[in-house]
């Protein structure tokens, strides 16, 4: 039997963030791959092998020309769609002088990269977020964070709460927060992943919420922690709570509610690494404060899970023959991974087909 | 022909000393196995792989917890016999739930480990140091060296005196010990290993015993080397000098002699790399000023050894395939090195004849 | 098809400047070599494997004796040749105690070593710099950079007049300097290499030459590019310019004149390093204030090639198996890539036909 592939190809990637594509060219290695990005004069991104094809040079130490992204080395120019469009000192350019391009999207903060069969690439599959309903203005922060792990435990990480009460147990976790444990989540498989949602009523709030939303020492919460897996690379996240008796089941976005929207991205980098990129969205408290204070505690959390997740991928690395023990509350985690499985294995299927 | 391991499995090794295990567990690689260390809340050591079998966190980011160790990650416990006793959210524990545990004893300031077959552990193998004729209350110093070479060059340098010279000339050597080169030593097979004693009489002192000491200008010394290895991994060192004409080889530790009487340890930790753990049980002068005198010579002596085993090390490693050529002084060396071979070849054998 | 080696052994390469090697010996890989020199207290320098014949201690850690090189671990002594000349300890010295020993000429501040068949070392072959007829006084400087590269892009780039308009912008070249391109190269194989030479007359100078020369706004020059690549890794550069209308094209280094004759090396260390030799003879203009500000924008080019050299390495390594496209202007590097190869297959041929 082949080795399947660890991640699809035919897949839109998050690359990078539009404000990390300025005047200089921006190298990324993407599945495996050294890619160039680029802002053309005209202000399309491209996206190119980070290799030209004369001497090898990197691309992306060169420049940005009207007609393209020129070499460092002697000067050649590469069009958006990889053709060499100039050598310096020669008229006539031979058909084997071009690189590979990779289709690119664009869309608010947002650069997607299509690394497969480029005429399979449908920009309408690309993750809408935040989603047009939650849609409210522009105050939008986000970030990108190199972690030294597989992508699939990122993922793994993003739809497992169980872990909040161990790895957040300062932050957003806390013991008091064991009851995540046996908690009733109601989930489903979607057409590209999977839902999950949870209602914790009567609740009391870990010590974040309270200090965001001034809380009195007895009152308990209404929480909800919503999220969805959009294969291969994609969670979107909407989490709260509400003053309990103020009907948050029915309007969660009330004044006084918290109400976080999160984007997050697991984009593989190579076998051992990937990229993660996060948004957070327009959320509630929604003064300048308020998202300073969120954005603040976000950070402490995601250090809390780097740490951790490059432990486990250092380990997981060194005993990859071993068996591992599935538990109960892998149940999310192994719905998520099943959706990526089938995809990957597609795609193989129809590369042994011939399709 | 198969390859030889490179160290004996059923052997127990220094794994730490009991001050390094402390609220936090400790990880460490031993042997080319990461091991985790940790102290139960019932006082005792324990010692597991560091590879949670849920999803191979390494478990030395957990806590102590009081049935045992407990990931970081979902909160799974495992007890000091490496079953895991704990899964939140579930009820049941599947039997596959369990992790390698080794068997530790905790001597005095020694933690010993044994990562061979467990039935075949006797803790009344564990070498002892300082030897009972010489324990004196517990005014003992130690520490721990990691050093980038394999632990048999190690050992080679601890049974050789022809070295001091060279390496520590400006320590405890000096070229006035030039005669240690074609000194006579009494050596033999033990049991274990192998023990050596030598005999210096009439001797110029080296600098260090001259200031420790208070020594005149022209007075002479009787010194003593004696050493003694236990295979696989320790080496037994008394050594000393007294004014010449006080009858050292009958009574050697009076008053006015020194006395210095260490325990060196090599544990591997991989196949370049090793642990040197080395202790200073009760030597004479027994007064502070002269034990931290000798502590920062012997620092100063460790370091110079460190320096040349990794650039000995490194130069091996690149050039394993060629040729060494044995000298005369090789002989402690080789009679250490064929007892370790001996214990490696006869596990072995148990292993190829089914034992 | 066996695989050709990297390099050609049968030649002198250059090892270090003089000023390298003291009191204390250098250690230095060489053509994947790990090497000791040294200057034994003769003054003759001595080149020997890095590595005692007793236990693999590197010599570069020893120290320099009447006889040899002292071995920092048990004292055995090496003479130049390689043989051992004293054990401690013993009276007779083993036939197979010798290590490898390469011959070495010392000539002005260039220390080159030979490190194929030793029979084959004929210092007549040996580069000379600066040549006799411009050698006038010891007013040189030199230096050595390691550069993450084969050293045979580093011959590359010297060889090749057309990346100076793209990685020197803002040195030597200048987008001013796009004349480069086109222009026409009188170049011609020679018995152990390339020569090639190039004037651009009426030329608008770069910012260099403006300010060394004190050049008017609308000043011309003729400029002069001459190089000669002796195989396998010196290049010999002599280039420079003179007002229009002096007859620079008759006598170059008239007074007024800027005149800079380099020597440039490539030493392979490893198959992806090598360090880069560089030694600036005398020169127009000789004055130390003219010569201190040449150097510090020789440095500033020398910056700008390593990192394009070391980025380009890094792709190529990773990219080996797929093909790169030659162009025009590629000539020049490709007369001097197949001398180097053709010394190389030679190399082969002899080995395989038993010479």
């Amino acid at each position: 039997m082949e080795a399947e592939a660890p991640w699809p190809r035919n897949a839109w990637y998050l690359a990078a963030w539009h404000g990390e594509i300025g005047d200089k060219p921006l190298a990324r290695t993407l599945l495996g791959e050294r890619i160039v990005l680029f802002r053309g004069t005209g202000g399309a991104i491209a996206a190119l092998e980070d290799r030209c094809c004369h001497r090898a040079a990197p691309l992306s130490m060169g420049t940005v020309a009207p007609d393209g992204l020129q070499c460092g080395y002697h000067g050649m120019i590469f069009a958006a769609d990889g053709r060499c469009v100039s050598i310096p000192g020669q008229e006539s350019i031979p058909p084997q002088a071009r690189i590979r391009s990779y289709p690119v999207v664009e869309r608010q903060e947002f650069v997607w990269i299509w690394m497969g069969d480029a005429d399979k690439a449908d920009a309408s599959e690309i993750v809408e977020f935040p989603p047009k309903s939650a849609r409210r203005g522009d105050s939008r922060q986000h970030g990108v964070v190199p972690i030294a792990c597989n992508y699939v435990l990122l993922i793994d990480n993003l739809m497992d709460l169980t872990h909040i009460p161990f790895v957040h147990g300062n932050t957003i976790g806390g013991r008091a927060q064991m009851d995540l444990l046996g908690a009733k989540v109601d989930a489903e498989r979607t057409a590209r992943g999977v839902h999950f949602i949870r209602w914790t009523l009567g609740h009391t709030p870990p010590p974040f919420f309270v200090k965001i939303l001034g809380l009195g020492p007895d009152t308990k919460i209404d929480r909800w922690q919503e999220f969805e897996y959009i294969a291969p690379m994609s969670v979107l996240q909407w989490s709260g709570g509400l003053e309990s008796g103020r009907g948050a089941q029915q309007e969660r976005e009330q004044a006084g509610a918290l109400s976080l929207r999160l984007f997050h991205g697991a984009t593989p980098e190579t076998e051992n690494s990937c990229f993660y990129f996060w948004m957070r969205a327009r959320s509630l408290p929604d003064d300048p404060a308020s998202a300073a204070l969120a954005i603040k505690e976000m950070e402490r959390v995601f250090a809390q899970d780097v740490a951790m997740l490059e432990g486990q991928n250092a380990r997981l690395a060194a005993t990859r023959a071993r068996p591992l023990v599935d538990i109960k509350n892998d149940n999310l985690r192994l719905m998520a991974r099943r959706t990526l499985d089938r995809m990957i294995s597609s795609e193989h299927s129809q590369v042994r087909s011939g399709q």
